[in-house]
């Protein structure tokens, strides 16, 4: 592999440009016509513009970004995370391009994609499931009788679902009669399928995911777990590597778990496996993201592992580098997302011009941005403004890290969630190490 | 300690003001005149100015500094390194005045200081010292017999020297006569003193240092080592741990070696032994440095361990917080000095406002600065921009993260050492690991 176009724009693709530049591998970025002076422009050795602002005229635009790898002369394409990054057509319109997709084959994507088809795979494969339907509610009398057997409340999912959309919570089986055909009907709408399964609903649980990663030689290795409990409307926005809530044990438990997933799809590449952790310390399978996350970077603080740089060297056929044995967890690593909203006006996005910028430094710090000063926040992408990370050798040690981080870190011109994540860092629940994913809701941050 | 006054400036004020943050503890910066806008004064909770932009009458000024501390309510006081440091007299004075200093005893600071002292203690407590005059030259013709003895070349040195002054290199009778009167003399015009003495000349040495660090209770502990070989006119350019020179053996016999350099003058606090390793792996006692360095943070990488925080919790007459069982070293970590000078007009600074200043980040990437876009490099004291420092699984991985880091930092308005930095890492000499302290007097970069 010698030359990479990157299918993305913001701190990934920079992170992205960093991992291949530290390889000797050349790289094509590639921009809408709104991010001509975006930082992964300016970082990648080429950069081509592939289309207006709209993302569905530019980063969603397969047919634009094929033919400029193909003329680009790229031996291989990473899709980063949103975008195109779980989209099974795109890689296998990459295959028959004769591209390497940086990334799990199309039929990985496509079982883990499909939440009710990946619940079955998952239960074939052994790997806990939360209690509900065997694949898509056919008829509403039979959902009526599972819930009965398995207990309420329960929850309808969309099978295509994500971000909380066509999820539908019911107490009893008049609610649940409701919340099927309302479930229905909005996945129908946000996603032109209205397949809707069952679930038991588990009551404030926790996000615990679990790290993979897989080589085309069958090796498949787990990289400790992420505690994404800390969510606003599910977007996370505080990761912690370990989970406070995990011992030795359990994390053995839930590794072998996710493996047996990754295993059940022959699985190639980074990879997440999502569960929820109940109360009784019981977990079930949520969901694979087959792409790398935002969040990697805390695993990368713990394990030492460059994510990034094993994703492109499984990609080209390389065997890992590293066994099981060889994965040891050190310390503790937090992210916060520092986003261009503002936290007293319900998050409220708060594009702009950065007039200011300083970003802290110093023993633990990581800092992973495409933002500078005189850089423009677009309100066409995302907000984030930086990924801030930092490593110490205790939960407490990182958490006060963290806090001195923050209070460095100075962005004007835009309002940014700083002050947010300062207060969170100070409650004394987060402290505590004792939240789930209701955290936000229950308490005034 | 609840409030700690940093008497120093730039990066390392910046580093003690953010581990004293991470303590909770509360920071009193001190500035010159021409320091107003320096990002320690804007980070540090409190700050004072203590004079005009001449050292001598600011950073050195030491009634200014225990008046400021005396008022503020000082703890305790921080000197970095420079300015007072390693000034036995400065450490008194804290002391009648109650206030702690964060370093060693006067008496450590006196007996490490004076190096024909040094050189002496040394040899009783059995560290290995070069070869050559049991203290001072008193009498020429007992210097050429020794001479004679141990064999040419030899160097005379003066006992108050460091930074190469008051140094001459004999390669025979005729020649040590004259090295004899013309170090003295350079000596007393330096240092006010002429005192001298004879050690053996090491023909292309390594420099190679071991960091130690003690507590009140009398538990020293080694963290390794760090080859420093990488310099011009004795000044370190690149530092890095562990040395491509040592193995396991080498590097236990040295840690002992310093320990017992530590033990034999009561160290407490964090120090370094500084050695020079021939070609036959043969090593000898150079200096101790009774104080943090610059180079400290290559230590921190490989081992996980913060020095600033040690250092000042053993002030505090904590005991040290790890044992020697508990060190060890991770991976290669490289630290390259940025200094505001022009590497192709003989390193000539280059002091000025810097218009643009983007620092690389992402993984393995920490970056210790006092610079920010709009900050004025001055030219009253050191040119050093910032302390870029990468770790990485393997040497060759570190380079390649420095690379890559050096190739992605902006410094726009002032001339850098940046480009010289990068032609370096690119030369065999250097990638190879085979270099000495000659390296840049025998080969152009």
């Amino acid at each position: 592999m010698k030359r990479v176009l990157i299918a993305n724009r913001g701190e990934i693709a920079v992170r992205i440009i960093r991992a291949c530049r530290e390889l000797g591998i050349e790289t094509i970025a590639v921009y809408s016509e709104a991010d001509k002076e975006a930082l992964h422009v300016l970082l990648a050795d080429e950069a081509y513009c592939i289309g207006p602002r709209q993302s569905s005229e530019s980063y969603l635009n397969m047919t634009s970004i094929l033919a400029t790898a193909l003329a680009a002369g790229a031996d291989a394409i990473h899709p980063g995370y949103g975008f195109l990054a779980e989209n099974a057509v795109f890689a296998d319109r990459c295959k028959e391009h004769e591209i390497t997709f940086i990334g799990p084959s199309a039929d990985a994507i496509r079982r883990m994609g499909a939440k009710s088809v990946a619940r079955e795979t998952m239960e074939a494969a052994g790997v806990p499931i939360v209690p509900g339907t065997d694949g898509l509610i056919e008829d509403n009398q039979e959902a009526l009788k599972i819930a009965e057997q398995i207990g309420y409340p329960v929850i309808v999912k969309a099978s295509a679902g994500g971000g909380g959309k066509g999820m539908r919570v019911a107490n009893n089986k008049d609610e649940l009669e409701k919340a099927i055909s309302m479930a229905k009907n909005e996945a129908e709408t946000a996603f032109g399928d209205g397949g809707v399964y069952l679930e038991k609903y588990i009551e404030d649980p926790r996000h615990v995911e679990i790290q993979i990663i897989a080589d085309s030689f069958g090796h498949v290795v787990h990289l400790g777990e992420r505690d994404c409990s800390i969510q606003r409307r599910h977007q996370k926005l505080i990761e912690e590597a370990p989970s406070p809530a995990l011992d030795e044990d359990l994390r053995k438990k839930m590794g072998e778990a996710a493996m047996k997933a990754a295993q059940a799809v022959d699985y190639c590449g980074a990879g997440t496996v999502e569960f929820l952790l109940d109360k009784h310390k019981e977990f079930y399978f949520m969901e694979m993201n087959t792409r790398i996350q935002v969040e990697h970077p805390v695993t990368e603080l713990v394990t030492g592992i460059d994510l990034i740089k094993e994703q492109i060297l499984v990609a080209a056929d390389e065997p890992l580098s590293f066994s099981q044995d060889a994965v040891t967890l050190n310390g503790w690593a937090i992210e916060c997302r520092i986003n261009a909203e503002n936290p007293d006006k319900n998050f409220m996005p708060s594009p702009g011009k950065i007039e200011t910028y300083l970003v802290p430094g110093g023993f633990g710090v990581r800092v992973d941005s495409a933002a500078y000063q005189g850089y423009s926040i677009s309100p066409f992408y995302d907000s984030m403004v930086a990924k801030l990370i930092v490593h110490g050798n205790t939960r407490e040690e990182a958490i006060a890290r963290m806090k001195r981080a923050l209070s460095e870190f100075v962005v004007e011109g835009v309002d940014t969630t700083i002050p947010f994540h300062l207060r969170l860092l100070d409650h004394e629940i987060f402290t505590s190490g004792e939240f789930d994913t209701k955290f936000l809701e229950k308490y005034e941050v």
